[in-house]
């Protein structure tokens, strides 16, 4: 399984991904799930989510780029405008998908894949995208501006409650490590060390790119504080009066 | 869709259901989904989940009874003890299955379903099950003290950490609850009113049945508490310490 969840501010963009992937319960292994792009004023961060072999691919193809008559192959070096950059991504899903459906359907191996992209390319804003396996996208808003894919029930309460346009880049790191967190917690096969990466907006480069193990002081000291915080608040709400004491 | 949670501590037993149906999107709809038997020494509570017409055929046949050879049919009742009575639902579910399973697989809908048994029947502890569409069934324990069926996900990280064996039971009210507001925020399809039973131990009858309704003032309150101590929570963290300033 995997959970990677992208939150778009309105100073930036911060993606975060873990690094679990598992072929049954009894193959797990550490494959990075968060691919990022920083050249010629643009920065991009791409995640995936479903079947390793055919995220795989598709990266791949994206890194040759997609054929183009005459021109040379488009990348995500080379397009206009993250619009494009999305339909890129789900090009390349097509194209695997051309390649690989008919065989994993006599396997009964479902085409399931999904993507988180976000970044910024020259004066456009700063946009996030979750692309399907059919290719086809949805782009967060200022109303809703986090995306998951993955095992996203068990850390999307935190982002509903808190999560905001107008939240301050830091503060936004933080609260998607929170909800990792839950997620870390109920679900064993999402595990860490995860991958974070934060644009700034208009900064056109990767701000931070860092791979956060379970030994990582901030987090130890963000898991720690959070589940005490959420034990004295549990705590220090009232009971119901309905009930006769006992 | 469902969310029904049934928590056992040291002191009694919880069990809280939505009331939420739906036939798609656009018809939705109330049913209790919690039934409670106070009879004779004994106290149970029955949650369900699942396609509406097969937990009602369920129901039906428990409370008909299962026919007993020469004997009078068997009811919740009548068996002589909880591990009887989760025996009992699973023979329901398998007598349902055999009227309803062929018509269903032609229809292609799955026979899908599951519920939720607890409470106490004489000197035995009290007692909480999870059962399947298959009949068979799992147990709570001290370690884990709450099932859950329907939507769990978004419910169970405050299970998770705070759910405990020697939680008092009005604190466990409380926490089935939040577990609730978290589910009900996240999935629409979860609905008010909720109905919550509570079994104290040894007491056996059914100590609270009450409908909470989306008005009621202490639900209202702890929803708006919760969601302003989480956020205070989320505020009073550090940020990371690893993104410069901007």
């Amino acid at each position: 399984m995997t959970y990677c969840v992208g939150l778009l501010v309105q100073d930036g963009l911060v993606l975060l991904a873990d690094t679990r992937t598992n072929a049954g319960f009894d193959n797990i292994a550490t494959f990075s799930k968060l691919r990022t792009v920083e050249a010629g004023g643009r920065a991009l961060g791409l995640m995936s989510a479903g079947n390793l072999a055919l995220t795989q691919s598709v990266v791949a193809r994206l890194e040759e780029g997609l054929p183009r008559d005459g021109r040379p192959p488009e990348t995500l070096l080379t397009v206009p405008n993250l619009h494009a950059a999305a339909r890129l991504v789900g090009e390349a899903i097509r194209a695997v998908h051309q390649e690989h459906a008919e065989s994993l359907a006599a396997q009964n191996v479902a085409f399931e894949m999904s993507f988180l992209l976000g970044g910024q390319i020259g004066r456009d804003p700063p946009r996030l995208f979750q692309i399907y396996s059919a290719g086809n996208f949805i782009e967060s808003t200022p109303d809703t501006p986090f995306l998951q894919i993955g095992e996203h029930k068990y850390g999307k309460p935190i982002l509903d409650r808190v999560g905001a346009w107008d939240t301050p880049l830091s503060a936004a790191v933080k609260l998607t490590l929170i909800s990792m967190d839950s997620t870390l917690r109920s679900n064993l096969s999402v595990g860490l060390p995860a991958d974070v990466a934060v644009i700034r907006r208009d900064s056109l480069r990767i701000d931070l790119a860092r791979r956060i193990e379970e030994e990582d002081p901030y987090l130890l000291d963000l898991r720690a504080s959070w589940s005490a915080s959420i034990r004295r608040a549990y705590e220090a709400l009232p009971d119901p009066p309905w009930l006769a004491p006992g």
